[in-house]
This record gives structure tokens, sequence and C-alpha cells, in this order.
């Protein structure tokens, strides 16, 4: 079996268990690491369910704790009615018995793209911090990467943060700049696809009895997750985002991806907006088209991926 | 009958001068004067091309010449590939006869307003200066005027200036941000259904036929403009922005608006963006609910609209 080697960039949170658990189940992802920042939770927090959720999943995986907060704006504060205080709707949770490894979050992604160079797909689920100062120590990262996957950002679907901002790339609006624009080839999973994709609590139940007691977390931090869903959205179910960023590593049949120029707004009103040029439009000034070229997916055939989700957790 | 009085506030511009046709052609329509803006074309410019289509549609109609560039920020170069140098496609026009009237633009509209409080509704269709203006010189004005309707901003849309703003508002965003939180009823016909509403060749050139000497000038001034829309939008026609203002004065039962908050992005990357926080969403931050509601056009019958264009214009 071909495998995908990653390095998984997290802040859990309760979708990004979800795509933990993904992860961790599919025989044919490599979890090279994972990164841990700030973002849904506070940085320790993240790394310590991070830990616990390999552990749950029965398995050994380094995690190298890094971004405590922004680059440079003021921190917002945690999304605690989201995600709950401990990023996982509160429940009760063991303490890990592991611990990070010590290294910084961005020492380890330039130690393994080192090790393994051409042959990591960092996929980037939280704030983008941990993937700016990996390139802020050792620029030439860019070469070494096989492909960025970054949850994050919104084109025509408006924020969930502010009206037009999505809450990671606002949550490091420089941070997100620096990395869309590196010039690695960088794919944009954001709020165009995510909010069209729903996972519905029946298939999470199917999910809960399959996972043991990893499927409990899964299954009763969703419920509190569901709940923001409810009333935020009017959806019975959750929007599975980090699930999503995952599932275009596996199945980008189920996408539809445009390719064009994509500019953060870092200041001022619209700050965390994710302004994207088409490569086909035109505009008269220049400035629209001299960034890299990236691919932003703009359509999903969410049912099918909420279908792989739970196949991937329930088989 | 009942007519509604208006003041119409333009930079004519092909599509303003189908509007500026439609606005004489429909007897419930009093205009009570017109006043002109740099935009399309320099205020000189557009100043003669108002004198010179109320004249070819047989009428007197008070001129006021207002702004001649933005209030705050470095003008844009003139959009001359979409309206031609002469602002009508760069077809023979001849002179007109009339002057403008000696006030300036900002004067005009409080006087006016003075005049019949209450009464007269605001027809703006270009960058947003003389409103802005009179605001400064009057700031009681909001009191006087019955409403204000706004061509320019899209919400869904995208824009056509910038991957993210339209062409009036960022022409002059500090004008924008003004007026459209002045405190007035303000209502805003943005691109979101503007490039929804596609008026055809079949419709102008019964258009054309029907309005004599102005329909030629109508008709071969479509010819240049629909040769842009063809390149830019892929699209056979144009979109009729300004006449889809004049429309929903008419005809409001043919869009959808929304009810919420807008502020206009002054600065940096997403300048003369419209951002929209519709009155039932929540944001955590309260600052997207503290500017006065206004309505948005989000959606429209794009058909009816075209086919009431054409009947208003061939009866």
């Amino acid at each position: 079996m071909t495998t995908t080697p990653i390095i998984f960039d997290t802040d859990p949170g309760v979708d990004d268990a979800q795509a933990i658990a993904l992860i961790l189940a599919d025989p044919a992802i490599e979890v090279v690491g994972m990164t841990t920042t700030y973002g849904n939770v506070p940085v320790e927090t993240a790394t310590s369910n991070a830990l616990l959720l390999t552990e749950l999943a029965g398995q050994t995986v380094p995690v190298a704790q890094g971004a405590a907060r922004p680059l440079s704006k003021t921190p917002n504060p945690f999304p605690t009615f989201v995600h709950g205080v401990n990023g996982l709707g509160d429940i009760d949770l063991p303490s890990p018995k592991t611990q990070a490894v010590d290294q910084t979050a961005a020492q380890f992604l330039v130690e393994k793209t080192k090790e393994r160079p051409g042959e990591l797909t960092l996929v980037a689920v939280g704030p983008l911090g941990n993937l700016a100062t990996a390139l802020q120590i050792d620029p030439n990262i860019v070469d070494r990467v096989k492909q960025v996957v970054i949850m994050g950002g919104s084109v025509k679907q408006g924020g969930n943060v502010t009206p037009v901002a999505e809450a990671n790339i606002y949550s490091d609006p420089h941070a997100a700049q620096r990395v869309f624009n590196a010039g690695w080839p960088v794919v944009m999973v954001g709020l165009d696809v995510t909010h069209k994709t729903h996972l519905s609590p029946d298939r999470m139940a199917r999910i809960q009895a399959a996972q043991g007691e990893l499927g409990r977390v899964l299954g009763e931090s969703y419920g509190f997750y569901a709940d923001f869903y409810r009333k935020a959205l009017g959806i019975d179910g959750c929007c599975p985002h980090d699930s999503c960023a995952v599932a275009w590593l596996k199945k980008p049949e189920l996408f539809k991806t445009v390719r064009g120029h994509l500019n953060v707004v870092t200041e001022g009103l619209a700050q965390g907006q994710t302004v994207f040029a088409p490569e086909e439009a035109t505009f008269a000034e220049p400035r629209w088209s001299q960034t890299p070229l990236i691919d932003v997916c703009m359509d999903i055939d969410g049912d099918a991926v909420s279908q792989w989700i739970e196949d991937t957790l329930t088989t």
C-alpha cells in the first residue's frame, strides 16, 4: 500500500479530535508527527489533547508543542462556547501518560522535512504560526515539503468569527499571509467546503460505537460542539472542518478546486479575510496576480465526505 | 397617479444613461434633479452627458455638478475600457445646449430636501462623495430624506474592480462608509443582484428602435459596454447596474433584501469592500452590530427586471 506521510499541525478542538482519529485510523496515512498550537484552546491544552487522543487510539506519535500566541496581533479570547474550556466539550478526560518531544513545533517541521525531503505533506488545521516560524528559521523548507493542506479561510461563504473572516486565519493573519504565499504547493480547504459538509448525530453514534474509549471522547465532545452548530447555523450535526482537510488528501475527486492568487487581510475591519483572485479573472491593478498560485477548494460533495469519515472510523 | 420624487446622483456612464432614460420615461417618477460626480468619467463629462441625455429625452431637469475626486484616497484611473473616454462608448455625441445650475451637488441636495422635507428619495449610482458632502455641510439632511437607494457594493458576489470591491464603493470608500451609516433609511443594490441581471442585445435593439435619437445613444453605447461584458464575464449582454437601483424603487417585489449592519473597508487590501453582518447573525465581537440597520439586496428576479426595463423604454 502506498502511504501518505504527513505532519498534522493542530489545536484540538472537537473537530481536530475527529480528524486526529481519522489520520490514526487510516492505514494509508503515516502520521510522522503532530505539532500543536494555541487556537481553539491554549497550546498546553492542545498538546495534552493531542497526546491523549493518540494514546486512546493505541498509537505512538511524536507531538511537538509550538505557538502559544499570534506572531503580531493581540490574541483573541479562546472560543470556549464552541469547544469548551478543555477543547473537548468539557467532558471528563483522563490525563495523558506520554509527553511532548523536546523540540519546538517549528524545529520539528524543519528536521523532519530534512530527514525526508520532498516526501511530507503538512496538514495544518489551526492558526498558522508554526508553519510561519518554520519558514522564518529555515526558508528552504519550501523546497522540502511535498504539499501544504490548510484548513482555513473563506472566499464566497463569509466568515465564522467576523462577517468575512474564518477563525484560523483571523487568529493569526500575519502568519497566514506568509504561509499562503511562501511558494510551496498550497491547497486551501476553507468554509466554502466545510460549511457544506455536515456530520450527523447518526453517523457519530456509529463512530462512537466503533471506537471504544476514543469513541466516547469523540461522541461526547461532539454533543457539545453540535449544540453550538444547532444554535449558530441551525443545522443538526456539526461541520467537520478539519476532517475535510484530511478528506482532500484521500478523496480529492470529491472537491472542486480553483487555482488563483490569495492574499490575507492582516489589518483593519476585514482582518483575517482571505481575498482570492482566480487565475482566469482579470483586474485592472496588477497586485492581484503577483503572489504564487495556490489551489482553493470552492465546492465539495459533502455527503460523500461525511460517508467517508464514517467509513474510515467504523471499519 | 402617485409619483415618486427623486434626485438622481450619477456619473454617466453607459449604464447610468440607461437608468436616466428610465427615470425620464416613467411618468410615475418625478426627477427633481440630477447631481453629478466623477466616477465612470471626469465630473465635467458626467455633467455634459446628464444634460445631453435629458435634452435627448425632450425634458428639462436641473443638473448640479459635484465631486471631481474622492474625499480622501488617491483617485483611480477612469475605466475607459468599460465606458469609453466620453462615458458613452466613444460614439459621436452632440454637445448639450443647456447648462448645469449654479450650485454644487451638495448644496442642491440640501436645498431640495429643505423645500420638500420627507418627500425625496436619493438614488445614488456613482461614488458617494456628493451625499457625503451634503451630510458634512448639513447633517440634519438625514431627517429630511425619505430614503437613499445606492447602487454599489457586494456581499457574496465578489468585486468587479478588486476581488472583493465594487467600483463605486472602491472609488470613494470613506464617503461610502459615511453615507451607509448616517442613520437615514438606506437600501444597497449591489453586485449580488446586478450581476444576476443581463440586458440582452435583443431587448436593447427594441429599446433603440423606440427611443429615437436617445435610442441611438443608448444602443450604440450599449455595443461598446457589452463588448466589455462579453470579455470580462462571458455574458451576451450587459449588467444594467444603475437601472437595477431604479427597478428597486418601482418593483421591490422582484428583490430579496436582508436587513443588517454594513461597514466599508476604507484602507488596505480589502479597500472598498462592503462587510455585511445580517441582523440575525451573531458574532463574538460587538462591533458588528453597532452601525445603523440598512437593507441589502441579496437576490433578484433578473429576467423580470430586464423585462421591466424594456417595457418602460418601449411603451
